[in-house]
């Protein structure tokens, strides 16, 4: 099979279609179209198709998808055969409710430790454990943990990004609002807070001006 | 002035600007070309004219963009000159993140006030005040309140955002994991972090098999 990107959109929808081939069960039904699909779940055929082609190729003709193997490309894709496991490196406010929140697992991501430069005064309501910094590159070499979440301050931002990088991380979900420097073939992803609440409150008053 | 949709990307860049403006000083250099601010900046010049075409049109031949002027419609483009009240509802750990996060008010958003229904178990180390949900509808028509964010669990966030459209709210930014329902010209966007950390997570994955 050909490796195809995975789009945001298209991600999204996976859960989607797992809850519903889980519940129809491939026992009672083999194979299932993707127009049952897109009735069922109020979507466009044309989408659906798109979808699925990422995950699995295309349905036999007259026949649809296997429902069996179609359940498991998905798990796959989500990630569901295999927890991958995260850290995050900024205990606070920011930091805590990532560690709370909830559905990340849904997708086949699961955070699994956090550390700050402060051991001291950290005071998580969470079940995750909260390590010194000088346990970090240690702990994610023994692990290959291979996903770092940023949500320090912006002053400390590079440095955390140098560091999850020298650990063997490749790939990193930034929240401090600055440009972080990363070498090729490290994924970096910027999740700018402010950005997005602007960008809401631009288009609202650039509704009211027309 | 036409009024154009600023996209995110665009909007990411004019706290920019204008900082580097207000540095060069409208007294010193009445005008500046998209030249200098480019090399300035260390953006493509191109971009830089895409950019300021859609705040304040384009600069003037051989002399470029007046500072001034390009100043004030950068600051009213990013609401300095009137900063947007939001109110948030749901205070738990992501909500109270939020009303710590800084650098929302570099983009001209403040968020004025948070709600929750259980007013007896807040204790959210923030200035801001969190009131009962019985206050949160003549709150926002008293105040024209415009914008709602939405930090409350899957199951309460519709009928959060159905009390703030009758509320008057037309800008809804929803962190809750699910679709809502909104009617015509009401502006949705939503902030699916887990989807966003799967997205990352599905990258790295896809790359690891290329």
């Amino acid at each position: 099979m050909k490796i195809v990107p995975v789009s945001k959109a298209t991600l999204g929808r996976l859960p989607g279609y797992l809850k519903l081939l889980r519940k129809i069960s491939p026992d009672k039904v083999p194979y299932i179209s993707a127009t049952t699909i897109s009735k069922e779940l109020n979507l466009g055929e044309v989408q659906v198709r798109k979808d699925l082609a990422t995950v699995s190729g295309e349905g036999k003709p007259r026949l649809g998808y296997a429902t069996e193997e179609l359940i498991k490309k998905l798990e796959d894709c989500l990630g569901y055969n295999e927890l991958t496991g995260a850290v995050l490196v900024g205990a606070g406010k920011l930091g805590g409710a990532l560690l709370q929140y909830e559905g990340f697992e849904r997708f086949g991501v699961e955070i699994i430790a956090a550390f700050d430069k402060n051991e001291h005064t950290i005071n998580i309501d969470s079940k995750i454990e909260v390590l010194p910094m000088s346990r970090f590159e240690s702990f994610c070499k023994e692990r290959n943990i291979r996903i770092g979440i940023i949500t320090v301050v912006e002053e400390s931002a590079q440095d955390v990004c140098n560091q999850m990088v020298r650990s063997g991380i490749t790939a990193i979900w930034n929240f401090a609002p600055c440009k972080l420097q990363v070498p090729d073939g490290v994924l970096l992803q910027n999740e700018n807070l402010a950005l997005s609440l602007a960008h809401l409150s631009n288009q609202l008053s650039r509704s009211d001006k027309e």
